[in-house]
C-alpha cells in the first residue's frame, strides 16, 4: 500500500497533469486555430480555383513563388515534417518558426494554382512550428520540448482532420515502424482534443463521410463479422499496402529525378506545374487537381464520390498518385494524406467491382488503408476509421489497416520515420536501422 | 522502386501472413473454441449457485479442491496470467498443457460456490496453454513460439470479452508498461477475430450494454465534445486510476498476509472461502458474489444495473475491492477483471452523483478505466469502450483510460509485466526495471 497512501506520489501526479495542461492547452490553441484559418482559406483558394480555369497555367509561376520562398527563407524548414520528427526523436537545432507561415502560403499557393497536395503536412507542421516557438518564448528543457513537439503535430493532425484521437495516436506512432510509446501519452492527448474543439469552435466543419452498408442480417446475427467480407478486406488490404509502397517509392524516384534534372531546387517546382499542366490534358480531367475532397460538378471523381457506385474510374487512384506524386516531389507544399485518403477510396472503389463487395466501404477501408500503409501507422489509421465512419466496421478496419501497413514495406513517405521492429522476422531485402 | 518490383519481396510478405495464417487460425479455434464452453459452463455453474443459496457454505471445501488441484497437478501452472507474459518476454520452461484444465475447472468451482472472481485469466491461460501445444505439437521455434502465445492470449481475451480488436491490442499492450511492439500485429487480430468468431459460432451470446446518453444538441452542433463533460471524465479518470491502485496493491498485500497466515499453499483458498462467507453477513448482500454481469434479482447491484440511476449503493465499488481480493489473493481462480468492470462501473456510477453526469457514460467510463488502470492498458481498454459501447464517446473514453492509466502507478495486477517507459518524466517513488 505504500503507493496509494503516498500523498507525495499522488501530488507529484497531480502536478505533472497540470503542468502537462498549461503546457499542451495553449499549443492545443494556437495548433487548432492555426488549422481552422488554414482550413477556411483553403477552402477559399479552392473555389477560387475552380471559378478560374485559368489559374492552371500560373501552376508553374506559383512554383517559383513556392520555390523562391523557401530558397531565400526557408533554411531548416525546407525538411518540414520530417524536420519534426527529427527533433522529437534527438533534439538538434529546433524547429523554426517561421516554418508555420512559410509552410502556409507555400500550402495556399499550392492549392491555388491546382497542385495535387494535402493538408496534414500543413497541419503539422504549423502545430510542430508554433508548438517549438512556444516552448521557446518559455524556455522549456529539451525534454519537455519533445512532449511538446509530439503534442503541436497531434494538435495539427486532430484538428485539422476533426479525429482527436487519432491525432494523438498518430503522434506517437509515426515517429517508428513498430512500436508506439507513451511518452507522450497524456499531452498528446490533450492537446489534440483541444486543438479538434478549438478548430470547431472557430466554426470550422470537417467532410462528413458515411458507409451506411450493413451486412446481411442472417449474417451479423450469428457472427460478429461476415468471414468472406473479412476476407475481401483483406485483399483489399493487400492492395492498399502495395499502393502505399508504389506511392512512397515513386515519391522518392521523382524527387531524385527532379534533384537530377533541376539542380536548381526554386525551379523544380517550375518544371512540377508544366508537368501537372500536361497530365489535365493528357488525362482529359481536372478532378485530380488540389484536395479532391468535393467538388461543384456532381459528374467529377472525388473522395466523396468514392463511396457511390460508379464514383470513380478503374484508374482514379493510379492517375491521382501520379498528379500527387509530380506535384509534391517537385517542392509544392501540403502534404500526402489527402492525396492517399483519395487514392484510396478511389482504389477501394475500384476493388469493390472486382470482389463484389459493397462500395462505401471498401472506399473506407482504401481511405484509412493506403494511409496506414504509406505512413506506416496501422493504430492511428484503424482509430480514424472509427472516428470518421463509426463503430460497426472496426474489425475490418483493423483487418485492412494491419494488412496493408504489412504489405507496404519499410520505406513510406516520412524518410525521417525509424524502424524500430521489423516487419518481419526474418527480414532480408530491408535495411532497418534498428535504433531509438 | 526496388521493393515495388521486387516480387521475391511481395512472394515472402505473402508467404508469412499465410503462415501466420496457418499457425493463428488453428489457435483462434482452439481458444474461441475453449471459451465458448467455459462461457456456457460459467452461465450454468452462476445459474445453479443462485438457486441453491447453501451451496456458498460449501465455499471453504471448493477452496481446499482447487487448492490441492493446483498442489498436486499445477506446478508452473500455479503463476497463471504472469507465466504467459514471461514466456513471451523470454521464452523458457514453456507453458504446461495442463493449465488449460486446470485453471477450467478451478475457475468453475470458483464461482460454482461463489467465490468473487472474473474471466479473463481464464480466457487468457486457457488461450495461452493451448497455443502452446499447439506450438509444440508441430515443434515450431521459440520466437514463432512467442508469437504463438500473444495469439493465444489475444484470441483468449477476444473471444471471452467479445472484442477482437481489444484483444489483439491487449495482448501486445499488456506485456510492458508505456510501450506497444508490433511484433505480433497481424497474427495477433487474426487469432482475436477467429476466436471471437467461433466463440460466437457456437451459439455464445455477450451481454450488451447500452450507453444512451446523448450530448445536448447545442453542445454537440458546434463542439465535438462538450468541454465541461470531459472535465469531468478527466476528475473521474483520475478517481478511476487510483481505485486501480488500490486494488492492486490491496491484492498485492493481501496476497502476502495469505502465505504469512497459512504457510500451507492449498489451505489458503479455505481461509479465504470462510472470509467471503463472514464478508456475506458482514455486508448483508449476495450481489458482490461471482461473475455480477446480471442477476435474476431485479433489485441486486450488478454490471449491468450500475448503468442506470440508483442501480448501485455509494459504497458498491468498495465492497466488490474487498470481496474479489479476499477470494483472488488465496488461491481461486478466474482473474479480475469482470470484477474490476463491476468495481468502475458501480465506481462510476457513484460518481456520476457527486459529478451531476450522466450515470449511463460514466459507469462506462468506470467499466474501462478502472481496467486500464490495473492493467496498464489504456489504448486496449479505449478500444473496448469503442467495441462495447460504440464510437460516438471516443474521445470520453480516451480521457477517462489515458487518465486513469496515469494515476495507477507502475505496480498493476500483473507482477510479471515490465516497464519500459515511466509513467512520469522524474520518477522517484517507483521502482522501474526499466528492461524488455
Amino acid at each position: 500500500m505504500k503507493h496509494f497512501f503516498n500523498f507525495s506520489f499522488h501530488a507529484g501526479s497531480l502536478k505533472q497533469l497540470l503542468g502537462w495542461s498549461l503546457l499542451t492547452i495553449p499549443v492545443g490553441v494556437l495548433a487548432g486555430s492555426a488549422s481552422a484559418f488554414f482550413l477556411w482559406a483553403l477552402d477559399h483558394v479552392t473555389h477560387i480555383r475552380q471559378q478560374h480555369a485559368w489559374l492552371l497555367f500560373l501552376l508553374p509561376v506559383g512554383g517559383v513563388a513556392v520555390g523562391l520562398l523557401y530558397h531565400w527563407l526557408g533554411r531548416e524548414a525546407e525538411k518540414g515534417s520530417n524536420l519534426i520528427i527529427d527533433e522529437i526523436h534527438k533534439p538538434g537545432g529546433g524547429v523554426p518558426r517561421r516554418m508555420a507561415p512559410l509552410v502556409l502560403i507555400g500550402t495556399l499557393i499550392t492549392h491555388l494554382f491546382g497542385g495535387s497536395a494535402g493538408r496534414e503536412g500543413t497541419a503539422v507542421q504549423m502545430g510542430g512550428s508554433l508548438a517549438s516557438g512556444f516552448g521557446r518564448l518559455i524556455r522549456v528543457k529539451s525534454e519537455t520540448m519533445r512532449i511538446l513537439l509530439m503534442s503541436g503535430v497531434a494538435a495539427g493532425f486532430g484538428s485539422v482532420f476533426g479525429t482527436p484521437l487519432t491525432g494523438a495516436v498518430f503522434a506517437m506512432e509515426v515517429l517508428a515502424v513498430g512500436r508506439i510509446q507513451y511518452d507522450a501519452l497524456v499531452p498528446t492527448l490533450i492537446a489534440s482534443v483541444v486543438g479538434d474543439y478549438t478548430c470547431s469552435a472557430w466554426g470550422i466543419k470537417h467532410a462528413i463521410y458515411q458507409i451506411s452498408f450493413i451486412e446481411p442480417e442472417a449474417a451479423s446475427a450469428i457472427f460478429h463479422v461476415d468471414a468472406l467480407l473479412l476476407l475481401k478486406a483483406v485483399t483489399a488490404g493487400i492492395a492498399f499496402g502495395l499502393c502505399s509502397l508504389l506511392f512512397s517509392e515513386l515519391a522518392h524516384s521523382l524527387q531524385k529525378a527532379y534533384k537530377k534534372l533541376v539542380p536548381l531546387a526554386p525551379l523544380r517546382p517550375v518544371l512540377g506545374g508544366v508537368m501537372v499542366i500536361a497530365l489535365v490534358y493528357l488525362v482529359g480531367t481536372r478532378d485530380y487537381l488540389g484536395l479532391g475532397i468535393t467538388s461543384p460538378d456532381p459528374k467529377a471523381v472525388t473522395i466523396l464520390s468514392a463511396f457511390h457506385p460508379d464514383g470513380a474510374h478503374v484508374l482514379s487512384w493510379w492517375w491521382k498518385i501520379v498528379f500527387t506524386i509530380v506535384t509534391i516531389s517537385s517542392g509544392f507544399k501540403g502534404g500526402e494524406v489527402t492525396p492517399l485518403f483519395f487514392i484510396g477510396a478511389t482504389l477501394g472503389n475500384a476493388l469493390s467491382g472486382l470482389l463484389h463487395a459493397p462500395v462505401d466501404l471498401f472506399a473506407g477501408l482504401g481511405f484509412i488503408g493506403v494511409f496506414a500503409g504509406a505512413t506506416n501507422t496501422p493504430l492511428a489509421c484503424t482509430i480514424m476509421g472509427i472516428e470518421l465512419f463509426g463503430a460497426h466496421y472496426t474489425v475490418y478496419f483493423a483487418a485492412a489497416c494491419f494488412i496493408a501497413y504489412f504489405f507496404s514495406g519499410h520505406a513510406g513517405i516520412y524518410s525521417a520515420q525509424r524502424v524500430a521492429v521489423p516487419k518481419k522476422q526474418v527480414d532480408n531485402g530491408v535495411e532497418s536501422d534498428v535504433s531509438a
